[in-house]
């Protein structure tokens, strides 16, 4: 039989469990050998199911000769640092985003894949393995909409328990934002304005403009808690049309005066699938020993985004985004 | 029978001549007995087509007594002048958007109201007369989504031939949603900002970030240049749900596939019942001795907001919109 | 002025007043001077808002020289006599569907014109001025939907207080399919079977097959009890594609884990524009001494229609149509 | 690790080879270890892709020591007596629609089955797997649509290249209707009717009228040279409101006057998430000795009422479909 990538995840809340889950069901690719979590009750009954074991220690999992290759869900403070010691170990790694809590904790791992003379990070911004946004990405490639002027994007939750203050918005949500807009447009935020209607108080929702190395502009709404549920949509709109993702659930309910669709309030069941092509792209890379999807270096750039949108949404004031040079490594 | 409105339609141009077309086929309330254009033949045409005749000029026409009410749809530098002859006659004015090209002129038709001491002045910002609009504006008052938070507005030209120049794009097309958003929200905008992708040349697309007095932020864009149709949509969220106005042609055709609907490149024939439906509230409300609608008021706050939004596109900067004290007129 | 068609208006129920203020209030040509009911007070009401007096029956309205022309608004089963007695009287007449309750009254109707040797009937099938409907048929007559083959019909109210019974439903509701259909393909009926889920009590819904002379097939579904709303749709299915007309509110709300638009019960209010249209090119017509829309003949055809439906519903089979000769009066 | 299914694969066409593929890339329960197909090239290239080795014959490939489970996605004519052997051998299937191209050949699969004592047989009615599907047939069960009266089926291809005949368009196509209509409603279909428009030749479309158990109607057309694309929608029709299947690709393009969404004319393409479901459904059922999905006996009835649609279309007449006693082993 073929060679299957042996997984050990780093964090067993929602995502990671979520992770174990979709790579036992959904990737053959891969097979879950160990699950860390400082809940071990939880690890061990994730990793069971699985059919791999818990671990003792996240160090010890990265160590364990059992392990191939590393996926990173746990709280984002610990992200950056797991996923050097992952690349000191020479495994490959999924971290989900974001890479890190600040940019310069993110420069650390591009530093450490700089130092190694290899990439191993794979950065877990799903959206890039979406179908919907593939084929919106194709829109713009495929030349249909002509010069692309202007984006507009809506990120919205029911609610959200992970976004709680003014700066998490921006570095936790609206992050994804950023990583969607350079991917789409295969260019660079050059800078970020953010704003709130809201002055008093957890300033939700933010409205975002953004500048690209492209002449674009970019509007970007994300409010976490809009209440009626989960809604990603993004325009592009060019010289020669627009194109839009707008997700819509297949069935159409008409009763009692009102006709139309379920919107769910779950992110994770809303991009299931990108979860399952993302950890299945990353799986079959690191058996030939690539890495696809975003790498550290988009990880890094998306945290330097971020950082000058919480410090533009003090100063309320353009900022600029100063992207460094980048490494021969990241082509 | 019952009593009509004799009207005098000013400039017989495209705007113009589709208002005498919609009132000599749709609205009985009212009755073209004089129209007046520089272009004489035309006026001739366009008057007899209705059962009219032909005016002399603009002031023979005012000063008519065939003529009741007057439709002002000529060149928007001659609104404010016609609009406040018709006031001084003592006649009833449905004058095209904008009231006047600045906020000075416009004022001096409020003014002239005031001195009257009554209202005779409607604007033409026919949105507030169209259904989708009116169901729009229904989502917020019946309080369905909540406290309103941020709206976003889309406005598209195929090709536009009256807005070509930066400022024209904000004072010609982007004063329809000055209007709408102070409608829509009952509130009043206090900052602008005004800004574009394109730096050379022609700025079109521009983007608009607006504030409300009720804390309500608001991103627009205007594209007069958008290449693939006619395309108006507001987006309004609150913290309960969200209303999006969307408007769709009723015919779906599947072929070679795609599956789609058509989208118009003609203004006037998107907005048809809008136009027809805000001439007949206006001829209804004049044989009351009425006014509906837009004021001479709105009107001119219409164009302080696009005076500050001119200014923002040339500062840069967020500019502060100042609007005076009402008159007591306008209640 | 322009002349102003003076209108009898038979009947004041809720179709007959909505046409009274429809004329009164969108079709300039019109004027409405007359309206009968059996009801007087009513008839005074409907008859005093548009500018009009009561009369004091229908044959006295149709002989009245304030009365240029009839609408016909009253029971169903009074409709062809009242049609002869105008068409006798030389007036132009507007006759709510269906033209009569049996294909034979609609025939004597039909024989009425012969005899006059001129047309003075239009048949209140509205649909045939819907710009929606009108767009579907566009797409049969451009030709690209290549050779239509199938058709899918549906129709239902959310409740319906005249369609009560299983004949009912056949020649009230169902005979707008049979008319819209003869319409669009511009071809005849040539067979039908109605049947229903529905074996005891009131046969509600029914599903129809007809069969046409251009080698279609059919299927219409007719629910006067399907609770939800009023909804009208038809597909049309060729070889080189299919057009689809499915209105649609044009506002979405997203609230509550749902998105979606309204879906009114109120068939006038769906369908008043059509109305309106209907009545604007028959006044028109009728000023210039022509007839537009639904002829005599497409009354009594539908009426024919209907019957061998009826017929069908009881023998379970597909009955055949038989339409006699076309006489030369309709060309 | 976790014990895997070992697949054998008979068949290696176009929806062979995607089976193999998705099972290889998707499934991780299975492991494809065999392939077989008359070509024995493409058996190999189609096996080794997915880590597996060719078969020489359908028969070493079920006694494989190396297979412990069997797809059947060979033509159809082979289908009854591959399951019959893959029971004989102890083996579990997962049998391609339909089971068997007459109704008496599915029932020695059943009698297989009976004469085993257990089940071993999976049909490849994938609808059943299909998130929209499931999401429709959750509006039947949850109430919300009251009564059920009537289903609206629509299965329409861009072009066929297998369903070429009469009697095969039934067989081959519409079954996936009749088992669709069946499981939505679990209930039984007690008569059907077949026709078409089409007189001469190829008779596509076809439209069917079905009859069921439930007091329900069904209309269904099928057309498997539509041009435009592959397109399936089913509308279930209560009393109590209607839901309606209709997919739609997440980008909307507005170009050139138009705006919609792709429709694709890949029917493995637009399904491929339900396959792989199915797939995965089958081989967790099958390690645990479990069989899911639709069973033996469901494509037994499947051929019986496709019999009985045959007999129609010759017959012009509604065909009674006579459903024997279910053996005990299907509950």
């Amino acid at each position: 039989m073929n060679q299957r990538l042996r997984v050990g995840v780093v964090g067993a809340g929602a995502m990671g469990a979520s992770h174990v889950g979709t790579l036992a069901a959904g990737v053959p690719a891969a097979q879950v050998t160990r699950v860390f979590d400082l809940d071990t009750a939880r690890a061990k009954d994730v990793a069971s199911a699985a059919g791999g074991e818990a671990a003792e220690s996240a160090d010890a999992l990265i160590a364990d000769p059992e392990v191939d290759a590393i996926v990173i869900a746990s709280p984002d403070f610990t992200h950056a640092d797991l996923a050097i010691a992952a690349i000191e170990a020479g495994k490959h790694v999924m971290c989900e985003k974001p890479l890190a809590v600040t940019a310069d904790d993110a420069r650390r791992v591009v530093d450490a894949e700089v130092a190694a003379g290899r990439r191993f990070v794979q950065v877990g911004f799903n959206r890039r393995f979406d179908p919907g946004f593939q084929d919106l990405k194709s829109s713009i490639i495929d030349g249909s909409l002509g010069e692309v002027r202007v984006l507009h994007g809506i990120h919205r939750n029911a609610s959200n328990a992970t976004s709680t203050d003014d700066a998490g918005l921006v570095t936790g949500s609206m992050i994804h934002e950023f990583d969607t807009f350079r991917w789409l447009l295969d260019g660079e935020i050059i800078g970020i304005r953010v704003e709130s209607p809201v002055t008093e108080g957890f300033r939700d929702p933010q409205v975002a403009t953004l500048w690209t190395d492209g002449g674009q502009m970019i509007t970007a709404e994300v409010f976490v808690n809009a209440g009626y549920g989960y809604d990603v949509r993004v325009e592009v709109v060019g010289t020669g049309g627009s194109a839009s993702l707008e997700p819509r659930t297949p069935v159409i309910r008409r009763i009692s005066g009102q006709g139309g669709s379920a919107i769910g309030s779950d992110f994770v069941a809303h991009f299931i699938e990108s979860y399952r092509l993302e950890l299945a792209a990353w799986a079959d890379a690191a058996l030939r020993g690539d890495v696809v999807g975003a790498s550290a270096w988009d990880g890094y750039v998306a945290n330097l985004v971020a950082g000058a949108g919480v410090a533009a949404l003090g100063s309320g004031a353009r900022e600029t985004v100063d992207v460094p040079e980048r490494p021969e490594l990241y082509g």
